[in-house]
């Protein structure tokens, strides 16, 4: 079970990192940080990168595509576009976390279907732009298109849950979670527009720009 | 408000990568990658690594301190424990996720006081020798000792939500919680020991050792 996660200048960590921890249980996953440009590629904030990546453009097959999003999605990223087009048709399933669904959008992979994103209202115009319709879920599984978008950041690791149910049995899956301890108790309920406030999400509309500038 | 993370072979890359991407959204925080030996620092998996560090021992003053955990904590960590003795007293808070706590109590600073760590029973009980008393909390504040420790690997992300809410005012935690969209739905509940059955248990444990052997 090969699967390629592409770093692009400007993709955001925790979207890598929260699938990559899921899936790299997966019994028999070969996991691959694939960069678009250089080795090592730098994260949005710049105040790290991750080294150690396999150049895309050599990799001409794979059975899971999970890509990042951050910043960088809003850049043109043809390599990673043209990528996209070419390997799709030959995975098992082909993924998004955050803005990443961007990227999927661009390579034409959304057309005409539900998809999942960052809440941030300019990202969800961006995604309708490219032909998805955007649906306020956590986790939008296509199973005709074999494409799984989820919602921001840490979302991703929701997504690879799912996506390890779906590619192991359901004893591996729960161990995954287990071995992760991810049984969440955020400190607030204040993780999705819908449970917000408007200054909540004001603040955090300003603390998107101002991490990402 | 500088915030210094610690990296040392075999890390697990969530247990850093989740408080990382919550903190860097606090107004004026500055993060530290730190690098025990030489740089880049190898991951757990060995499938990444981390690039971009300062040198440890060249940091004599910090505001917060988050160790994560890893196979890297059975390790001896001379130099971080040092290290940690040196920081704690001018540190505003001194953190762990999963079994960074190990690295904590070896340094002396969990010595008689409630700490949380991964849930595999060798862990606890290696918590337990050195001087903590464990406590199955996703997250444990001390405000006197100035010490916060978490559960394993994905709870790194509740205790930074935790920190930034003590570092911040309440709309601010609020909005870094909806800018990762940290409204977690996990699609199994089986995320702690007490609601996953022995099997999954068994499944955690075997999974966790082939991943970090």
């Amino acid at each position: 079970m090969h699967v390629v996660i592409p770093l692009f200048p400007r993709y955001t960590t925790l979207d890598a990192i929260g699938p990559y921890e899921v899936l790299r249980f997966v019994p028999d996953a070969e996991i691959t940080f694939a960069a678009v440009e250089k080795d090592p590629v730098p994260a949005d904030s710049g105040a790290l990168a991750i080294t150690d990546t396999t150049p895309l453009d050599g990799i001409e097959t794979c059975d899971i595509v999970v890509v990042p999003g951050g910043p960088g999605t809003r850049a043109e990223n043809k390599q990673l576009v043209d990528w996209l087009k070419m390997i799709h048709p030959k995975t098992r399933w082909t993924t998004s976390v955050c803005t990443g669904a961007l990227v999927l959008g661009s390579a034409g992979l959304l057309n005409g279907i539900d998809a999942a994103t960052h809440w941030n209202p300019k990202v969800i115009e961006r995604l309708q732009e490219l032909g998805a319709r955007y649906v306020p879920d956590r986790v939008v599984v296509n199973e005709k298109h074999r494409i799984v978008t989820s919602a921001g950041v840490s979302a991703g690791i929701d997504m690879a849950l799912s996506l390890a149910a779906r590619i192991t049995d359901p004893v591996t899956a729960k161990a995954i979670q287990l071995a992760i301890q991810y049984d969440p108790k955020p400190p607030f309920d204040s993780g999705s527009p819908e449970k917000a406030t408007e200054a909540v999400k004001e603040r955090a509309l300003e603390l998107l720009g101002s991490a990402t500038a």
